[in-house]
């Protein structure tokens, strides 16, 4: 992993983003013991629909806690991805959900379309956990945490009542992104 | 209010301390109009129980998104007093447990004590909203959002059937801080 490593998921709020966002940095820090910081940003634009949340893991300590050159985006929804699709560095790459974003941002990175709400509702089940599905996608895309890490993370901050849900989920997210890869 | 006021949620892991500084930028941004950033930081320290959520809210855009001018923190843990009840401005303040913790962090800023936890476990009725008992506590002692800004951001996080609870909590917390200043 580089030094710093910036991640950023965008969608729509009441996506679950921050949870996503949040389930990542603790697989990183509390799990894998690195450094982690991970935030939401609101200025006039949280007033639309457009969300995100990101996350910087490092191996030493975070000063300058703000994305700015970020290595890997998420982008749920058409909004978000006009956006919040900016500041990824060359070689980055973009994971769009395919049904979603019809217009593809350009840049120097490498573009991943991946149906991801549609998995969430048609194959685990249950949209509500789209968030988990992006979680696993991002984490075979990236290789930021391990496997485990990431679904322990997730079982982690789960009520009890979903677990399987979610650990479902986030399996499915990451399988089917590595068949991409 | 200040230009740039930072707010820290201190206390254990699965507290919901980061759900309270959630819902405090939401209350300041997406719904007053402000600018707010949220984040946590987890380092080696993060492995302990020790946890932390920061809010910074202004009326411009937030360049340095990391709280290093506090102005309001809370601790709802001892260990939480000891480790992040730092960084506090002169003539800023801290609002610790008072059944918690015992021993209080000295520094130049007015001290307020309050039983939060067990007034969201006797007189809330349910522990786990403690969280949003601090909340309501943090708005009344800060004013940094208005009552019914929290109130509403509130309402819109939580899950539609602990709403009833969530509003009771997050008064609670309001008026008996209220009470003692």
């Amino acid at each position: 992993m580089a030094e710093r490593y910036e991640i950023r998921f965008s969608g729509a709020g009441g996506q679950g983003l921050i949870t996503a966002g949040i389930i990542l940095a603790e697989a990183a820090a509390i799990i894998e013991g690195k450094h982690a910081v991970q935030s939401q940003s609101y200025g006039p634009e949280a007033r639309g629909g457009a969300s995100k949340s990101e996350v910087i893991i490092a191996e030493s300590p975070i000063d300058y806690p703000k994305a700015t050159r970020v290595n890997a985006c998420l982008a749920l929804t058409q909004e978000a991805a006009d956006k919040y699709a900016n500041g990824i560095i060359d070689n980055g790459v973009l994971l769009i959900d395919s049904d979603l974003v019809k217009r593809a941002p350009e840049g120097n990175f490498t573009l991943y379309r991946f149906p991801i709400i549609r998995t969430a509702k048609e194959e685990v089940g249950r949209e509500i956990v789209a968030n988990v599905v992006a979680l696993g996608a991002m984490v075979a895309l990236t290789g930021v945490v391990s496997y485990e890490s990431g679904e322990q993370a997730v079982l982690a901050r789960v009520p009890e009542a979903f677990r399987e849900l979610n650990q479902k989920a986030y399996r499915m997210g990451f399988d089917k992104m590595k068949a991409i890869l």
